[in-house]
């Protein structure tokens, strides 16, 4: 046992995100009162809890479904009558032309990227390497480590517009873009992880036609998206196409504890999906599809996320919005245009590391993410990398409130040092 | 995408089981009624199932506990209280020197094997390889492909004691046993998944002194063991020492859909587990252990498999084996001594297909798995491959009585053909 195998060594150091999470924890498992901005937990809607409590009473209410969702193994591409259910929903709400052969589960939608990510990308037969590639930083923390070959990673640079009121938004260089036979997959979350940028309905179609002439798969990690959990504030529409790979997932809506991902893809992905799910898991979990098929079916589901969990994040992130922008506009900051999901991405266009505001931040008990971690597989130089960070907006409304209060007077004097 | 990747190509060609899975699926959905003693689903046992439906009765009332259980992301390395518990009950009912630093959880026992067989086994950094050994086929059917590099695996040949009352037994040949550097890990199921067998606590001891000479990690997969789901017909005690991983799960005593593994290991292997459940899962489920927690830490749980699971498998492996030996001891057939889960291993001593017989049963009416699945990683010629079937008798005892019924005859008069 004296040496190491390469899959251990791959995963012995420790990565960027650990030592973070590790030092969050430390500071959260201190004895003062912190203002946690820094988490991708979804926030807790006692009407959404009390949706769910009562979908449990109902299901443990309808013969022995309770029984069976515990003590059955499922399809290892995840329940059958579940998966149908998702498919009749993608199909009457956003038109897709799908069916159950369409869909696969998995075990939370990270698992999702593990399987897909290692599918597509890494070392090829010819030994040559297929990359995974983001067509725009930044990107989601969580695809950094998922591909068992290191070095498969390939993100390019956005183009930076500025807007109105201190906005900004990323959009994607198609002449710096390099889609070509290196190229294994592309992926973008949409709305994205950490900047909440919905890639607009006119880039995402001009992407997929590059992908689609290339042969490419587009993986759309819609974890935060339409139809559900639909934390979409923008007019942009949902995106499928036939070559396409749409990720959903059960968290973002409120039931992280279910580990329920769900995968949108050609037959041929879901059977391989439902292969690895059997070799390396048997089976997926029960109780996500158990408690939500029927109101995945009656189109309750979609009606609560759109009447409670919608308007929940959009109070959050308004509030947010008018304290940075009142409290540092005036100072260089800029906030990334708000499409979707529970966060927001604060750009201080000044020569301040957001590493060291991080550190300030949490000596005054606020707990941001420093924006250096969303850059997975980019090699170039981009100032952005140290003069952002990600700001969760998902807690109640006093955490928002007093968190951004302390967080707008250490940015203000720490800006006032420059 | 014309070109696929190694990990593509890996899990491209279908496995065995899975042709077998497939062909299963065939003949049950099919209109015939079909007797199943195939597969490794647990019983349904109304006692335990009332038993787990007041426990959600129970969580649902103590305040937000079923909340949280839905809508938290919990430790990466599952949930921290509930470790707590698993360790205490270990420790206080096993007398293991464990704290929770020694457990991590899982999304199921399976997934364990897929972490800890590809950190163990597979290519080494200087190039080599370190291999998976099994000291004793046969072995459980899911170690085949879990390691992301084929070839890692390999088993030896038993020594086969054969005992009264047309019974045998497989017992390690450490004559033959090779533990060395090449090992990366050593792997028993205790017991055994498919024979039923429970190493010897003499040769289990024994196996762990080589191993401990060696510094070879020994891993039991006690997925039916003790203490818990307990499914242990013989005195055999549970077996854990400092360099052991044991792994556990909630699978057996009834809760399969929720996905809980449970691995018992030194804190570096713990660190290890928490670490890539971090990167390929984000987070363990928490309903498992939401649900089981109470209980654990009262005793209630071990106590009710002891008083309804136990008994529950017990007369239904008493019944098929009675069937068995009647109605073929004296054509040749021999069972493998039971000491526990929730099979019987049936070896016909004659020239006589299993693989062969597995048809004419599906014919009949009956499904039962054949033997040649679970000779992962042994190169040898081995007799018993196509002269076994693994027979579950985990269903109801109409099943079990209708179908060994029909196995006899159809066995009866295949080895009256010979």
């Amino acid at each position: 046992m004296a040496r190491r195998t390469e899959f251990f060594r791959r995963y012995d150091s420790s990565s960027g995100i650990q030592e973070l999470m590790v030092d969050l924890d430390l500071a959260l498992s201190g004895g003062k009162k912190m203002y946690m901005l820094g988490g991708g937990n979804p926030g807790r809607i006692p009407q959404m809890e009390d949706f769910f409590r009562a979908e449990m009473e109902t299901l443990m209410a309808d013969s022995d479904r309770f029984e069976r969702a515990l003590g059955i193994y499922d399809h290892p591409g995840g329940n059958v009558p579940f998966r149908s259910a998702v498919a009749s929903l993608l199909r009457s709400d956003c038109g897709w032309d799908i069916g159950p052969e369409n869909i696969a589960l998995t075990q939370g939608s990270q698992n999702a990227f593990f399987l897909l990510m290692n599918l597509l990308g890494g070392k090829t037969e010819d030994g040559a390497q297929a990359n995974i590639v983001f067509p725009m930083s930044p990107e989601y923390i969580g695809y950094e480590d998922v591909g068992i070959q290191a070095g498969t990673l390939k993100s390019f640079l956005p183009r930076v517009t500025l807007l109105d009121d201190a906005r900004f938004k990323y959009e994607i260089d198609f002449q710096g873009l390099r889609i070509d036979e290196s190229t294994g997959a592309v992926c973008v979350s949409r709305p994205c992880n950490p900047t909440g940028n919905n890639i607009s309905d006119e880039q995402i179609q001009k992407l997929y036609d590059i992908c689609s002439d290339q042969n490419v798969p587009l993986i759309i990690d819609a974890a935060y998206g339409l139809p559900f959990p639909g934390i979409v504030f923008d007019d942009s529409k949902p995106f499928y196409k036939p070559e396409c790979i749409v990720i959903l997932s059960l968290s973002k809506l409120g039931l992280p504890g279910l580990r329920t991902g769900i995968v949108v893809a050609p037959p041929d992905i879901v059977e391989k999906i439902e292969k690895l799910n059997s070799i390396f898991n048997l089976s997926c979990g029960g109780m996500g599809p158990a408690l939500t098929r029927r109101s995945m079916e009656s189109g309750e589901l979609l009606q609560k996320c759109r009447d409670l969990l919608l308007p929940h994040y959009e109070k959050r992130r308004d509030l947010a919005v008018n304290m940075l922008i009142s409290g540092l506009a005036d100072k260089g900051l800029r906030i990334h245009e708000s499409g979707g999901a529970f966060f927001l991405w604060l750009w201080f266009d000044a020569p301040l590391s957001t590493t060291e505001l991080y550190r300030k931040l949490k000596e005054s008990g606020v707990i941001v993410v420093p924006g250096k971690y969303y850059f997975p597989g980019l090699a170039e130089d981009f100032d952005h990398r140290d003069r952002c960070i990600r700001l969760s907006f998902s807690q109640d409304l006093d955490t928002i409130e007093k968190g951004i209060e302390i967080l707008v007077d250490v940015a203000n004097r720490e800006l006032e040092k420059l």
